[in-house]
């Protein structure tokens, strides 16, 4: 029996390396040095430990006022958070003060839902045809902002506002409107004439008005 | 000029025909007359207003003693919130007891992410190749449970807990082994041989001591 | 001999039936009382003619100078030639008068390549960190913009522009970021705020500078 | 505890439908009044039974000597064996006579395995960038044909031989190179110039040469 | 015309550049120092040969009995046969002793089909909604196990049984139920609530008498 | 003020890591020591130019004459345009002389659109099931190729054809016909067989027939 068993077991290794490797996670490999290809390279899998997919960022919140439009994001997307890697989801926290607003953005490479851990707050987004769908959220709410669709969200409560924030891909995009409308080095003739602003000086005006928030 | 503009939004009518109409979102039509397609066709678009996209059931807590395992799970799939039809995001709100267990269990067809609202929670998953990741989280704390892994949830805090939990499916599947393996009339043969339990008075007391839960 | 070719052909009959049908192509049904499924149901193979994949739509300039931005779309997505359903290709024919701008714009859908059929235009994009990339273009260039990034185009030559677009989804959606962002009733204090624009009276006017144009 | 359980029981009525239904499996609707959508709509889940799962076409041997070029196919595409519908898997089984040929084809849609159950096969396949990768096989071999590409069988043994096919698409598409060439009704000039062939007479025998085979 | 056809052939090699190369297959590199990527990157190309593609080992059956359920498998997943990298297809040879059983398992990647080569085997799947489709099959016989189902085998015939089983991923992950549940070291609170045994010791037997197979 | 401001662009700084770098596009690494992966590695997104983005190949018209069917192809696939790498899509230009002709050929990995830029060219499409979809097209009409369809092209106009063809993937693979069947060395008894020509002499008249063009 003994010798059946230790057969097995010198074929259990062998049967052990047919199963799907390197395939139920890739926790991302961030280093300089990594091959460069589309998504990230797996770290080694012998370094892998439990701690790889645990994510304490949320625990504290954002200091809302240092942010231009009074809302602070905390991001887990597979860059702060390399265990995604692969695996087509990714989360942000928003602290809103009172008032705060994310500005009109898109996501092009994933849908979002937004779920109010806190507070109220008004939320929308523009559908491809142009209409606006929104609501007003209260706690435990959930909106969703489907894949490409302009959105945004207002703080509309009495006090601060929390949103724990799901979208489905590890690397979402975060597109501003304004600030690509506007701060991105587009010619001033296409700007005045997509705006109707035929005038120099208030595409300046215009540009220089938009509050620096979120590094974008 | 005004001759123009008029042309012009004749003309606008016509083009905007040429938007991606029925492509930003298809809010699941699932009545039971509805053509049987793989996930669901698409209620009219005419008739989709701002509150098809807001979830309200997880405002209010379930109640954790009802459950065999004394966890009570919210769920928010295509199922409860047609707006997810073709969005490929998900949720569930899980309301633990004391002690309260979501027993070891599979999404076929996502990853999760489980994010602690409230309370101390013991999770983890068993990789493809057998290893147990798991670790003891605190509220604020996210965990990724990839793609088909086996996972489990238990509330090791001393009072309630709350998680809010995400998948990137619209409708993961819900597949909870110890259920699937011993209730869903696999043949006795086959089960004594795999689980090494030759006698079948032993394998029905094993049978008849899952507890039911969450309706599999 | 002669009954086995028959027993051949009765089989090959069978035979036939096994080969892809309706794989290699799916003729839009655009009939409103078609099944509303993502993308389009298929129009009966049987009524599908060589004529279903032919488009002629281009072989006419558009008039540019009805446009508010003196640039004439005319478009060949699903919508006005259906034979592109399931296939993940569309086009544009863009006809520019002198000057003549198409606003800044994503696709939230594809990937887009500009090739130049005459004159000269200048066209960029912005990636998703910010960075503009743009070149003045001649007869018989391409200009790429990668999926989800926005980009514009103007004519910067001395008579007339036209090109030829190219687009890899049958359906890329459009979205003008001027238009998305202050034309569909996004509520005033979220505009105010990502703007940086705080008087009601000035949003106004910004509002109603933005030129119509093709219908969005 | 018996309220609980009643309780908890319809509770689980809920439940239960929040599972993935029609998630799992999607049996073929081959009826000609079923909506027409890429692949195929489902069979009503309530009619499916264990029997849809099953195929048995492959029990007996095909007569190769009816076939033009002396081997019989056995198909198990979704249109023999509806329930791959939206599962991504086909087979063929082959039967050769002595010398028997499968002549060059290519499945558009899928990369494919043949598995040698008796004789010895000789086959191979040509890259994108025209390389010959070929090789004899005896029982118990498999061979892999990538996706796209062109590939052939011929029986080089001294008795019968039967192979085992794998596809993994439902519905590969079998486009054999010379009848799609030589009898689509190309037009004779694209024909002549293609082949280098500028007699009319010799093209039509080229064209009377190819054996009938498998319905195309 | 030699110059022509000289500079013709210039330009062909040229040419010949553009094509797909490296789109058709992609053998995988298994060597430790090869980068890690999502699946594997690709053995040069100048090294592969017609060999690659050739699979043997299925030409020897496998030893049921040294196995703990009586059934012995030889995979051909991409790490016995890199070939099949990128291409989406792999294989099973499963030799059955007499009475001899797979125990239940999912594979998370992949559907799944078995072919009965010789015997008679007992299998069948459970749907994500917990109902069970399960046939007696013969030889010649094939069974579908949609993917992320489980699903399990047992020879019910009187002598041994071969079944030839195919997968549509390089790599479909093997997830046996029980080992999964009884043996990763999954918390014993967790796994008695999950089962309804409280006691310890049952526990421990429980886990001691699921047999050691396939190395999982 | 300052100080938030400063505190501000610290925090966006990191915020701006958390952009989809490198998800927006990433220009292929072609060099010979990159990773060899299933499409390329990312060229280092610091070297990357707006230049990246622009293609001038199609400035000046190939040769018709020195091809050996009258039918110059100049390719903008990811090899001469390294930018689409990743983003599906790619084109050709083709230079039509008087009666030049594209062979038959196949592009296993996309669909294709040809658009007339000048002349009379006549074009169709074999389906799966062998139904000619054809029609000449003049200019400015675009004819669409289903994905693995076989297609062709001859200019029937009377003077020189141009025709800007769109293909959805980098890299579309071009596969001839007649060249992949008859000079592919694919072993004699096959094509006899399959052509019905059973005559080795007839066979290598006409392998010896096809002209040589584009390479393959």
């Amino acid at each position: 029996m003994k010798n059946f068993i230790q057969m097995f077991f010198v074929k259990s290794h062998e049967w052990n390396f047919s199963y799907g490797i390197e395939m139920d996670f890739c926790v991302a490999d961030l280093s300089p040095t990594a091959p460069r290809v589309n998504g990230f390279p797996c770290k080694d899998r012998a370094n892998v430990t439990s701690k790889d997919f645990l994510f304490t960022d949320f625990r504290t919140a954002g200091n809302a006022s240092v942010s231009g439009t009074n809302v602070y994001p905390t991001f887990a997307t597979v860059l702060q958070y390399p265990a995604l890697n692969t695996l087509g989801i990714s989360h942000a926290r928003l602290d809103f003060g009172i008032g705060g607003v994310v500005p009109p953005h898109t996501h092009p490479l994933s849908s979002e839902t937004l779920f109010v851990v806190q507070g109220s707050i008004l939320t929308g987004f523009v559908s491809f045809d142009g209409v606006l769908y929104a609501e007003t959220l209260q706690k435990g709410d959930i909106y969703i902002f489907p894949k490409g669709t302009l959105h945004f969200q207002i703080n509309v409560g009495t006090g601060p506002a929390i949103s724990f924030n799901s979208l489905n891909s590890q690397s979402p995009g975060f597109l501003f409107a304004a600030n690509q409308l506007l701060l991105s080095n587009i010619p001033a003739a296409v700007l005045e004439s997509s705006l109707g602003i035929p005038n120099a000086t208030d595409l300046n005006l215009l540009e220089a008005s938009v509050p620096p928030f979120w590094g974008n």
